[in-house]
């Protein structure tokens, strides 16, 4: 049978949108509009909400320090399930439908159990059914090592899973359809006047989910950007949604005609800051103090090193995510003989807030702005970062609503 | 690696054994003691009590016409849990342990969803984990088809999963733990005098089964008995078990040293009984009633055609499944024209008491006791039939406990 030549599209659903049997049929109507359309579609599927944290319980309660094969067993199978259910819900309105595990695709990752990396998808099977008029489902979050055992992607793994498997299929979009009908400016939360943008570039995308915009998993967005797959974000609570892209497409900046400076405002609550008083100012001290870090799997972010007051010493300010906090500074105090420093001053109470957007690239005065509008707020910056598309500062925490808004309305995204 | 010469055990946990973390924890250790007794040991584990009914009521309400297949997908997911969580127990008390889902070990199977039959099990991989000291715990109740999807082997399938495997491991014994210490002469709920039994025969585990012993799933005891796997019912909540065989072991009919007449009295309350009235007495009639209900998938079981008073009608009394009660009457009025009755007669408020013992083969009398001992308490037999070793009568339902209280004490089985 020769394969289909319809236009393919991936449709992935997070745990609120299955969230029981009646949210799983208004996840299969969704569907069915797509197959109407024209697509053959392959749905991919995280757990009911909640599910997944239950599973995760019951394995830290039986052994906190349990073999990370058993975890994946276990914390995989809320996934099948609701894969299952999304299937027999399609079929139930009509339109024909199969589940697939991970390793049914399957769905080939490393052995890194707990946060495994796809390798490879064999999508021979699905695009078989697709010739057959068969949607498939297939269960996110999940894939088969090279020894034949699950493992799983990390959490939020869903989004990975769907948008390699649109790679694999090389479908027309991805469609993460989750409770937020798309990327805005910045957290409407905070910000009234956000605006849901209608497009935004890969390389922002990655930046805003890598500076705390929860919309979609870092990983996720590299694998769209590398593979150049078109990713629209949209909600599955309205029915409506699906036809002429009413979420926010995730593409190339080639198709994106309307350019603004400034795409948005992401913040970071998950930060704590270090400092190391009076480390010694000489060639290597960096090496000593962020090398054990490292071997210790601890991610350092932001660093500054002060300007020396005797020409001797100095002092290392530098970030970590708040899960890391108490094992970095173990790792320190370890190797307080090899570093020398006097002190260490610490203070979890930051937040690290970020603007992005393609547009610094050609355009000089955006991390200007940014300085100006904070201390016209009296608003103290305690590190700088920056990178080609984006600036980020460390703030106290308690600054935050009032810094994000600020800069929201200095770079003119505020809604009319 | 050559294999381990250790002799091998197959433990198999049901859903009350393993309903929680606590209850795996006590799992985890029955099993660590059989491991230092010196077995390889490969552990069958139920899902946790209530779960699979909770995934099949999913199932149901998403779609009562749900594809079996997923049925399978979804309703198999809750022993991949079990399975992880104690090998996770295992480990935390030093015994190294790994998890199989039925398509890993594999579990081979036919394609019939929702009550699939094993076909084969291949055992290289969990053989060659028992020569590195790795007790096996495989999900039972599943497999994988020839297709590639997971299977169910229908409710109590774990029994049937726990004696293949040790069939194929070639183990010394298979023991089921369960939430009673064994098998009982007769249900200890009615009759306080009933007596656990240190031994029972394949063939009369299997009548007991089949009439309405819920101990073990027939299916399971048929497996037993065709590959002679000594198979021990025995209790997860007493930890002192597992030594010196304090269940009831199910083994060959040579290996029973005391022989009873009788060894046990069962009753099923799952039945319902259907006479059609003044049907054609002449040949072909019974083919006429018979072939259209088993072409629909329904059993009928006791059978009994009354003495025509005529010479040219008869009345044709019978028993099926309370769950094919209603779709039995059904085919039998769509053939009404073929069949040619008057009308049909029902009661669903009947009852199946049945004596087994291996022990009828060899000695008359058996029956006509049974017989005596419900005329003397004034309980009328609607229908008998026999086996070689058992003899079921149909009574009145309300008569259950009377009887089964007045069987067990004429056949001597009675605790002193």
């Amino acid at each position: 049978m020769s394969a289909s030549m319809k236009p393919r599209l991936v449709m992935k659903f997070g745990g609120t949108s299955v969230a029981g049997v009646e949210r799983i049929r208004a996840v299969a109507r969704l569907v069915k509009r797509q197959v109407e359309l024209g697509y053959d579609v392959a749905v991919v599927v995280s757990a009911m909400s909640g599910e997944t944290n239950k599973l995760v319980a019951f394995t830290r309660e039986m052994s906190p320090l349990h073999d990370a094969r058993e975890y994946d067993a276990i914390a995989s199978t809320g996934e099948n399930v609701t894969a299952g259910l999304t299937a027999v819900a399609l079929d139930a309105i009509g339109v024909p439908a199969r589940s697939w595990a991970g390793w049914q695709v399957p769905i080939k990752t490393d052995g890194v159990h707990g946060s495994a990396s796809i390798v490879e998808i064999g999508v021979e099977g699905i695009v078989e059914r697709f010739g057959q008029g068969v949607v498939a489902v297939v269960a996110g979050f999940q894939g088969v090592s090279p020894e034949g055992r699950v493992t799983t992607l990390g959490r939020g793994g869903s989004d990975t899973s769907a948008v390699a498997l649109a790679a694999a299929l090389g479908a027309e979009r991805c469609d993460i359809y989750t409770d937020v009908d798309g990327v805005y400016t910045t957290d409407p939360r905070i910000v009234e006047k956000a605006q849901k943008l209608d497009k935004v570039s890969y390389e922002e995308m990655l930046e805003m989910a890598s500076l705390g915009a929860k919309v979609l998993q870092t990983r996720s967005v590299e694998v769209a950007m590398i593979h150049k797959v078109r990713t629209q974000v949209l909600s599955s609570f309205d029915e409506s949604a699906g036809e002429n892209l009413p979420g926010t497409l995730v593409c190339d900046e080639d198709e994106i005609m309307e350019k603004r400076l400034v795409t948005g405002v992401a913040y970071s609550r998950d930060e704590a800051k270090i400092t190391l008083v009076r480390v010694p100012d000489r060639p290597g001290v960096a090496a000593s103090i962020f090398s054990p870090l490292a071997d210790a799997g601890i991610n350092v972010d932001m660093i500054v090193q002060n300007v020396s007051d005797d020409g001797k010493t100095t002092d290392m300010t530098f970030t970590t995510g708040k899960a890391d906090f108490d094992r970095a500074l173990k790792v320190l105090e370890d190797n307080r003989a090899a570093i020398g420093f006097e002190r260490i001053s610490t203070d979890p109470n930051v937040v690290k807030v970020s603007v992005i957007g393609v547009g610094m690239r050609t355009h000089a005065g955006v991390a200007q702005t940014m300085f100006k509008t904070l201390a016209e707020k009296g608003i103290n910056i305690q590190v700088i970062s920056t990178s080609e598309i984006k600036v980020s500062v460390l703030i106290a925490a308690e600054y935050t609503e009032l810094a994000v808004r600020a800069l929201h309305t200095a770079y003119g995204l505020d809604k009319a």
